[in-house]
């Protein structure tokens, strides 16, 4: 494929260098010419274009810039009709700890403000029921993980202990505010098992290189 | 632990099961009091109890309600002085594809308002710069995913290609505006990535039970 990457970040010089080898042809643009100039110096198939250039005939444009640069940097290419773009941006805040976007509030924060005196602990909110009746154990010795958020840290500890005494494998997701994480990723684990049809015998988990 | 149960329904009755099973004291209570009875009534260690007495000694409360009915359902306990709540709730639409809180638009959706014309796909937000850098191989034969989500088939079809070409496991998550469960699928890669410190090596997947 003809693809255009904006941007020569950490992110954008990933994908030059993977689609490069994949034997697409790239065309790379950055808000600083030189970096893109330094990728395609060194890969077969890139080629460094300014932003006014960068469209060409590609069918796929990367938007591999800050969130907050996005759609500037889209506009800056011109016309962008029937084109496809590739949106692999994060509005997240600076601290790079929360979104910017539809990160309001979470179904724990709210229980919590309605019952201050006790603990709140969100978990076992991206277990499916089905999950939970037929016990954590899946496919290659895989354990289904249960994913723990709260702001006490003796309520969080003795919420871990629960779900290991269950045998499921418990995560610590930080502070109550990561439920607005954790709702999202029961809600698409919701998607896959229901509007995807992959059945209930799923759980999201994480995978490390190692 | 001495452990209360809110709910009946298929949550409630998963834990009431594992629960009792791993030899917690367990109390279960139900809107519908003979749910929780029939319950108690095939599983040693567990007591079917109506709200106001289902408090008791338990460290632990379980709402394995709805997320509409879990504060009433607390409230219903009495005071929860220093109780530890686990929240479970999902705000879910009625339909169950979207959430009540926190959804309210994505980056993908202000990009593509912003950009008409172009059909925008989310994917790759969930991939860090580090592991699409150094390729998507993982442990124990493990590919790393690119979730992509956007309302143009064609266009999803041609980035699903996209990732495969350069060796990603990509995964159809839906329409764009299942750009609000990617975005903060991300953010929770990111905290544990940097603010848990379990590095840059990660990605998020979903496993399945065969």
């Amino acid at each position: 494929m003809n693809i255009t990457v904006i941007g020569a970040g950490n992110m954008g010089s990933g994908f030059v260098k993977q689609l490069a080898k994949a034997g697409h042809q790239v065309r790379v643009t950055a808000r600083d010419l030189t970096k893109a100039q330094a990728l395609a110096a060194v890969q077969a198939g890139v080629t460094a274009v300014p932003a006014g250039q960068a469209l060409g005939d590609s069918q796929v444009v990367i938007v591999a810039t800050g969130y907050a640069d996005a759609v500037p940097a889209l506009k800056a290419l011109g016309p962008l009709e029937g084109r496809i773009v590739v949106d692999i941006t994060n509005p997240l805040t600076a601290d790079y700890m929360g979104l910017t976007l539809g990160f309001d509030t979470s179904a724990a924060e709210e229980i919590a403000k309605a019952v201050p005196s006790a603990h709140v602990v969100k978990a076992f909110n991206t277990v499916l029921a089905q999950v939970l009746a037929d016990g954590p154990s899946f496919a290659d010795g895989q354990t289904v993980p249960v994913f723990y958020a709260g702001d006490d840290e003796r309520a969080k500890q003795t919420v871990r202990a629960l779900a290991e005494s269950i045998g499921f494998k418990p995560v610590d997701a930080g502070g109550l505010k990561n439920a607005r994480y954790l709702e999202p990723l029961a809600g698409l684990n919701i998607y896959f098992a229901y509007g995807a049809g992959q059945g209930t015998q799923i759980a999201p988990t994480w995978i490390h290189r190692v």
